[in-house]
């Protein structure tokens, strides 16, 4: 026996999500049939909406409903800094330190000969374009701390270095708050090799 | 700062539903931006439809998009068991095991005094009602083995009892395939308390 067509197909529609399996898709899908008229067809309009009203930033590749996003339109941000980082919600990670007053370079991916994703896979030529006015002086390589990440960051910086533009990394070390205890060895190492004098 | 409003609002959206976080809700939401445009518009209806289109069938309260619902209205099923549950959840359960073919009764929540529920807030005056005609001659207890399911059992096995209707309860014990280091107590000692003669 089935549920009820709408309900199997709520039940559908939740499972496609990443991370939900049968038991939390009907779980969800049953809160949803308790939830209020107005709330569950807002949230359907926010779905429909992100996808059909949502871009990418022509030159940031940010995600923004306005072209170009509120970043590279602010007139106060700080041009002579890119910070690369892999994704969207990187960018937001960044924004929440608020430290950081320079511009952003979303590629969507990390280079992964593994998966088939070469540097042209990724908005890493629209980079490379943005560089070639005389503007920027640094850029920041803010890809995730994993394989993939490491080998984009190395290739940028390859490609950059000879421009004369300085190319940064962010540190790699202990996680503040955490323990030395958990570390793994990597991490550890890092730490080491990235000490300082006090 | 914040994401562009449509995204926001997705995550917002999302942040709604039990057990999804500002952290998981984002991912959700992202995922969504990549997903074919059909698929959002299907999830969004489905969203829609499953709130405007289900009922309670107006027999035993299942969720169902007609009314009686299938299994209320399926003459192959025998009318002389009744299996009350707590929830339309439960009811999906009994029917996957396949082998119960009587109708049911779902009290959408349990006696609970402690939350100010008692037996007139779920459909439990509903049930009496259903008792008077004199096909019913089983009601099966399937509410859950909480303490609040105890309780909603127990009241109504004191309710049935006097008008001669045999009342019968799941029984409690070790689950299949569990393991009895790790079973708790209470159960253990239900298991025991329900030993069979092999």
């Amino acid at each position: 026996m089935q549920y009820p067509a709408p309900i199997s197909k709520l039940i559908d529609g939740f499972m496609k999500l990443p991370g939900i399996g049968p038991k939390t898709a009907s779980r969800l899908a049953f809160y949803v049939l308790n939830m209020k008229e107005d709330d569950v067809l807002d949230f359907a309009k926010a779905l429909v909406n992100a996808k059909r009203d949502l871009t990418h930033c022509s030159s940031c590749y940010y995600i923004t409903d306005q072209d170009p996003c509120v970043i590279c339109d602010d007139s106060h941000r700080d041009r002579s800094v890119i910070c690369v980082v892999e994704d969207s919600k990187d960018v937001m990670a960044m924004e929440k330190m608020q430290e950081y007053n320079g511009l952003y370079h979303v590629l969507h991916g990390a280079i992964s000969p593994m998966d088939g994703v070469g540097p042209e896979d990724i908005h890493i030529p629209e980079l490379i374009k943005r560089l070639q006015d005389d503007t920027v002086q640094e850029v920041m390589l803010a890809s995730n701390p994993s394989i993939e990440g490491e080998a984009t960051a190395m290739y940028l910086s390859r490609m950059i270095k000879p421009t004369g533009i300085r190319v940064t990394r962010l540190a790699h070390g202990l996680p503040v708050g955490g323990d030395l205890e958990y570390a793994d060895e990597v991490t550890l190492s890092r730490a080491v090799e990235g000490r300082r004098d006090l």
